[in-house]
């Protein structure tokens, strides 16, 4: 068994890690970490509300009852000795100053957007980018570091860079062009987002998402050049929302090809890309990477974002576009906090353990 | 005065007119009339539950209390004899057989779809396409009717049309690419939007929505030749989705125009259209048609969709797209049964009356 | 393998008993019934909507597989040769007809209300009234069938006659006042609760609710007499309301007991209560009956509902109420279509099975 | 003109207090006070978010122009010179400091919590215990303050002691039992509720909310001595949950009576009530202080929670109830933060302008 460290264990993320862990075959929980704030406790005393009583724990599923008794450390003093994998909740601030800590000597899998856009770093999609792995090794030896850092996309990139990958390989991508409506828990607890604010309504602006989409599936489709990557070519360009929908986030889709295609070749190209990568044999893998739905009604986010464990991205409406030279629409769910967070971040780390990247 | 007959009248869109009308200086209401479950009885007494006495009065502000005495009559049977003005809030399929029965003898101000894609038909926005108006006479000559159907444009339509009215003066349209996340009131009530599936959820699929959107802003921003409408040239693409918003259609839009344009000349182009037309004397014109928002967290549907009093389109987030030739993105909010129905319709109404097409 | 028709197959309860008999080990489903309109088709196409080929399936489950293919007969000519047990899931009025027909030669497990108030009827909840079955040769005897017609009590009656057993038991029973919270799938689909009307608001009253729960409360808890039921004694009002939420009820109780009781011996009569008929080994049966939760801030119904697979009643918040004589106060979340629908008629099926009532 | 400062003036109760003096006659905003974070700035800068240029401004109405060039000042250190009447908007800890500072000098009225419950200190609803008024010469006398701090009751606790009020003055009362609903705006901004918690859900616990609704009523309905209050004697017992409503606190409420009494004297009462206080011509009085509605699927929070500007409790739903003595139950309705906070206090500001208290 590998042994893991959790940073940042005391928020959501954190706990979406611990949850995604649970029963994991190869990987164990050893060490927890977070703000001074919260050390020097077991984790049942960091998270339980003094006044209250309360536990603050925001999962659905129960947490890892072994967890509970394990101190919480301070995430600048974490001993990494011992520690094979250090998976990074923290917030990107932070981030940008602890995770090279811990990269000097260990792994990190990371869900900050620090690092992602660092000429050296790549975003690691399992399944859709397994070359661009290879950066680490480059990663490594600019920086002198034993470990790395291996960044998890944005929430709203993940979906999108999935369902565009069996297009970019089967007709070659122009353009793209999206409209998200994203879930409130995308948005976290610290502040997260008020009910108040989105009861009845949508918020048409989340500052830097429409960037960090932009530049992250560019970089994730695009190539490994040996010693770097070269983003892909085709513009993209989005406007991202927030809307009242927990859990889910739901993308409008318009793409224009290179080569001609048609509803039919999309269809073809989505459902049998989909069954290549997922017939490895990796713990999280999703039996589909991406799910195609005929039900003009779906995908949902309420009804599909939990398919296939949380891991596939769900697709439905495909449909001609009359604008966009070879265009084609369509509306993709994916969720937020599993392959887009947490779950993700374990899948990347079962896919360096089984290249070699991480022992 | 003007005596108006409301078709349709217990039902939401009804009851809206109704509201619209309520102290109208121009046009007075002197006549309902509904489907023959409802008849032979008052207002009050038709939309009274008979089990729980409680009034199935769906508006926010209060009814009219003359209107709550009036006899409902069958919609059928309606005798235009006496009547300036038939406002028909009825679906569809009855609109099909009941409005030219009423357009023999009176103008038709309608919120369904049935006769809007006919040839001899304008889809009239006052202070957008004023010229279509014409067409009404040729309507008049072909179908050798005394009054006229004047149809509303679709809820989705309007808000859409409006906005892109002064980016299309100003510099050509290319193509339009549009998502929309539709409010549920739009759908109405028979059968609606059930809670249980739109809570937590967004329902990707309009059933006919994108193609009504489509047709009816090239053929709104077209030009009436003397004799008919040519629809405008530019391609227009559209994904239309229902989200848990009560009131107020909110639209992600992309477009490319044939001349160069940017961000200031468009917040300029909108902002001076929209000084002109709302100094007519009209009772029900906005102080603004459109107002465009600096702030980037706005619009939002529950706080802009009442902005001069719903009739106005609000705009914001205008930025540079990289992906369309000479492009630039917007979100706007258009409240979908002010101005997108019956509201919108009673503006109609008084810019013929103004016109002379209504005395 | 026990045979089971379901009647009402089609509706949303229909395809929760559908749901709740997957891979059941002791029933297999055999037949499917409805009313006329979907009948002489299968089951695939009898939920298909004709219009845009879209299931009309409304469980997250998916349904299975093989029911797909059975043909749905029309429920008035069904026949109960070679079933064993009738899963009736229709509303009141046709259950009234429907069930009596069935009930002549088969065992009948209804969610139905149109029986629940008969002398002869018992309504069943397995581990809270076992002895109540007994009724059910009463009733085969006066009314001349082989079979028998056993309804489900109401939703909100569930929780509440549930939680209230231990504190009957053990302290006596003086009153009881309840305000529920209800969810918003109780109402079902036909017409169900609109969006329009419970987005950001509260219905304050469901016809007929309040004296179903306060009527069946009673009879629940009543004691058999060996030939009739005779109700229980205390007294019991309530205020019934609709809440924006999808599945769970919650209620507010406030209590007063025979005997002095306090917060310590209600929470240790709810726990031990619980662990008793939960040790059966019947299939659906929860791991506990009644969960008290500890800390404050639950029961919530998003995150409760499912506990025990939605079939354990949760229990918090218990404390002493300074108004009502030997006075408790407490709330509950309790699933209103798994242990308050299907899943719970399922389980008194088990119950009867296991008694030796259905063979 | 009087001259008022706000304190606390860059929050969401302090901007209320903006949006509830914009044109009053009596009374004129000139000074405002804030944490010494935002002073040092105008009001429109201290609101404005530096990273995205958005105003923080939070009501839906626009706020009074004239105010956003005022300067704010640090409260702690806030000058009453010129000042003659304070609102004080801030949190209860910063209250229990500012507030007597300012009350040395000048009246305080605030939504704070931190004084109610002493000895020497009403809580005054107009229209419903006038007399308490009084209590606020013995306050100064025991204090040596030139002014005085009148709190508002909690937002919970306004509606009730409104509707019981006629009851007690009727009937005389024997016990409250009253389960409440309350909308989130109710719990403010900072932290406030997340969406993520309240979507789809209800939160059965509001952390100090049960006791201070008990008290309070009961302080606010109990008798004036002549140097002190006496609270009523009616025992009372509430449990307080959170939901997804905006705005509008609803309760479900059950109270006995030492009179015997019935549904149409209490509707008789309530609506004789409502009458008196209104007549008298204090500018944000509302038309009725209780608006019982006949309808039984009313009140509803979205529908009427702005009845009267949001300063009526709209009552509906009553009817016997079978467990208390001389029972009765019914739902109420009340703006949490009109009448529940900013305007109840401006209302309070002008009966002790009225009787003198304010000068």
């Amino acid at each position: 068994m590998l042994k893991a460290a959790i940073v940042g264990a005391t928020g959501i993320v954190g706990q979406q890690f611990i949850v995604a862990l649970k029963n994991h075959p190869w990987i164990e929980i050893v060490a927890l970490a977070a703000s001074e704030k919260s050390v020097n406790s077991s984790y049942r005393k960091a998270i339980t509300d003094t006044q209250s009583g309360a536990l603050r724990w925001f999962c659905k599923e129960a947490p890892i009852e072994e967890i509970m008794d394990l101190p919480v450390q301070n995430a600048t003093d974490l001993s990494t000795g011992g520690i094979d994998i250090v998976f990074s909740a923290v917030d990107s601030g932070p981030a940008k100053i602890l995770e090279p800590l811990y990269a000097a000597t260990t792994p990190v899998i990371s869900t900050a957007s620090a690092f992602r856009y660092e000429k050296d770093v790549p975003i690691i999609i399992p399944g859709i980018n397994p070359e661009h792995m290879q950066l680490l090794k480059v990663q490594q030896q600019s920086r002198g570091w034993k470990g790395f850092i291996a960044p998890q996309p944005n929430c709203t990139t993940v979906g999108l860079a999935i369902s565009l990958k069996p297009i970019l390989q089967e007709y070659g991508l122009n353009s793209v062009i999206m409209t998200s409506m994203q879930a409130i828990s995308g948005a976290g607890r610290s502040p997260g987002v008020l009910g108040i604010d989105i009861i009845d309504n949508i918020i048409p602006y989340i500052p830097g998402e429409e960037e960090k989409v932009q530049l992250e599936t560019q970089k994730i489709l695009g190539s490994f050049s040996g010693h770097s990557i070269d983003p892909a070519t085709f513009k993209i360009s989005s406007t991202c929302t927030r809307v009242n929908v927990r859990d889910g986030h739901t993308e409008s889709v318009f793409f224009s090809t290179q080569k001609p295609c048609n509803v039919v070749g999309v269809i073809k190209a989505m459902r049998e890309f989909s069954g290549s990568f997922v017939k490895s044999e990796l713990p999280s893998v999703p039996q589909n990477m991406i799910i195609v739905r005929d039900d003009p009604f779906r995908p949902q986010p309420r009804l599909d974002c939990d398919a296939d464990n949380g891991m596939a991205t769900v697709v439905g409406r495909i449909r001609e576009d009359d604008v966009l030279e070879n265009g084609i629409k369509y509306i993709l769910v994916s969720h937020n906090t599993k392959m887009g967070a947490a779950r993700g971040a374990v899948l990347t780390a079962e896919v360096l353990i089984q290249s070699g990247y991480i022992s």
